[in-house]
């Protein structure tokens, strides 16, 4: 009798507590931090499973940014352990018929979000293991029939937090898709003639340096090394917008202050700075699918 | 004697874990994100609390404006848990006479606050249960008597944490108050002569959304479906701002991208926007207790 | 055979459970919240320590503004608990000698950080009990060791994370280096001649307050009393930008609108202010190293 009664108490406090090794949830929205929308999602989620921890990817994605919404769970979601649930509401086609889904990585990361080309890139560098749509009528929000415009707070913030809990499994989620998710079209990185082709996915808004999506196994192709010159060229649509000499450097303590460099960023890729400036506002660069850049020695 | 060690140590971890369970405390203020003084509030509630969960509701509320910060609580509250513990420090009378209060609603929320106009509309929707002003004297952090000027961290933040922490109850806050909290006056949602009049409270800052406070019962005296066309007025003051024929739709995708619409919002309130644009920019339109709504077939 | 088991279970649940006792890591950073630099940061540190509880204390520092870096680990620090481990990075000089650092201070609370300049406040106020460098080749991500650029996330995160997982104790970090850490000149309070001289080290950015850092001691010399009129002068190197005569009150509400006032602010510094007003832009008053404030009666 007394074992029984040990036994019930080890019992429940191993499980209030080992309730705490739920993943992480991380939360990435183009509504910005002015309102309520996103302490809304939170609190559905912290009622669903309070135990679960709960971060920001950022949520000043530009509004609509689909594309940019991309680039940050590509640019962000390895530094998580796998398991980690993402949840992405960038969502201009809510309410039509665009699906709402759950993405299973080959690695075993989630992304809940619309299916609406915010997958292109996590795709493609991660592999989709399984892709379910949620079925909206099992797991949206007690309450929220009625909505039909919150869908990162009534369904995917509430089917992310069921996941989380453990209270449902991957496999509950909804009927399982074919493995292509939405893509939009881009510039990958390619080296031909003596010269790589990328693309301009996002700014380092903070310093305006000019990121790329060209890896370094694709520039080693140019074979160069630090201390070289490189010609730069930056093109919107079909207009060439900047072109110059830069060299190429480790940091950027190897070039004077307001002088230009080329790096790898610290994502690995090939990336344009001013040290101590401002190297997109200076030459008028922005960035998405249509802003491409052409590297030679 | 090994039995009573065992107890021992199943009790200190019961209790450890189990202190896990204390209720979130979600904190809004005015104060922005650019100092610290969110961060001082929230090393005053982890010194008092370190496995409280501690989210932010916003900290963008325009600076003094007690109205929206009402309209904030009451918009996210409802999408926590009851029990949960809200601050809302926007102070501008900070060091007069307006009292520091907690209130605890009908439905078991709890909010730590000024009573200076913040709480005027969640008294109205969760009910007033019981209203207490807190004892200054004894709820305020340590070392802090000599601090006239930021009450959001020597007591509100406190306060709170002292409650989540299970420290103190609801009862030993202070003396309790007439359930009265001091309100600002706005036009509430009525139908009359074929005409709904409402008020805007807030707009929705990303995307430029006006949303009023006329809701789905008084909304449906007006005997619309979706398709109808509405009359729709917006009056400053009594100025008049805006006049136009608007449709009443489900979601933004019913209609042409830049054209307008009207549509129940995330809250189940009626709302105006702008599919892919900005309907409070395009039309100058602002929010606050002095901007009214008119809408009638 | 049994009392094993029972052994094994609690000593699992009390280590699981035990684990969310570890100290809080507190973030500063100039990056802002537009990209992922700090969801990466916080990745880092989720992977190596989940049950870690990590705030933020601003990502708005100006970018590369060490001085107020330097002002915003002192204004906030006191307020968490001993043992808080802070990482704070302003990192123009990335890439180049200066040293990553863990500063101990004699109170007991952990600082990890770029030694340029960022520790000049805290190493006054709460005095240096060790300084050691991180010893880059043993504590970094792995995998990182080609990537130059982002030390906040590869090696400052990651250390903080291996010191609030107790994977590592502070003597572990790396060498112990002279208790010296880089400072910034700036003007102290000090009084003379029926005048006391300071730096003015921040705004309150949100109202436009300007905040100074003439402590109690210091200011109390002046021997002035609420209700007296001060004579301030504020310059910028040593150019006049401001003289006028201000009542010195216990709060904001003790003058008119519109009308200046002196205070003593929530750090229990001297401070000026305008009720429901900015001064800063009124005045066109900034803050930084070079900026100085004299007050006599």
């Amino acid at each position: 009798m007394k074992y029984f009664s040990f036994i019930f108490l080890i019992a429940v406090t191993f499980f209030s507590c080992s309730a705490d090794n739920t993943p992480a949830i991380v939360i990435q929205t183009d509504f910005g931090l002015k309102d309520g929308a996103v302490a809304e999602m939170k609190g559905v989620i912290f009622k669903e499973t309070p135990y679960t921890r709960v971060f920001d990817l950022t949520h000043e994605i530009p509004v609509y940014n689909i594309w940019e919404a991309a680039y940050r769970l590509q640019q962000t979601a390895p530094y998580w352990p796998a398991g980690t649930i993402f949840i992405s509401v960038v969502d201009p086609g809510v309410g039509t018929q665009r699906k709402g889904v759950v993405l299973k990585t080959k690695n075993g990361y989630y992304f809940v979000t619309p299916d609406n080309g915010t997958l292109t890139l996590i795709a493609e560098s991660m592999g989709v293991a399984s892709l379910r749509q949620i079925d909206e009528k099992l797991h949206r929000r007690e309450g929220s029939s009625g909505s039909y415009t919150f869908h990162g707070r009534d369904i995917f913030a509430y089917t992310a937090a069921e996941l989380a809990s453990g209270k449902i499994a991957f496999e509950q989620v909804g009927p399982e898709l074919p493995p292509k998710v939405v893509k939009i079209p881009y510039q990958k990185p390619v080296f031909s003639n003596g010269k790589i082709k990328g693309n301009i996915p996002v700014l380092d808004p903070q310093y305006g340096n000019v990121w790329t999506n060209i890896d370094t196994a694709v520039f080693n192709t140019l074979n160069v090394k630090h201390g070289d010159t490189l010609n730069v060229e930056i093109t919107h649509l079909d207009t060439l917008i900047y072109a110059g000499k830069i060299p190429y450097v480790k940091s950027f303590g190897d070039v004077a202050e307001e002088a230009p460099l080329a790096y790898q960023n610290s994502l690995m890729n090939f990336a344009l700075a001013i040290n101590m400036g401002n190297f997109a506002s200076r030459f008028r660069i922005s960035n998405g699918a249509d802003w491409n850049i052409a590297v030679r020695k």
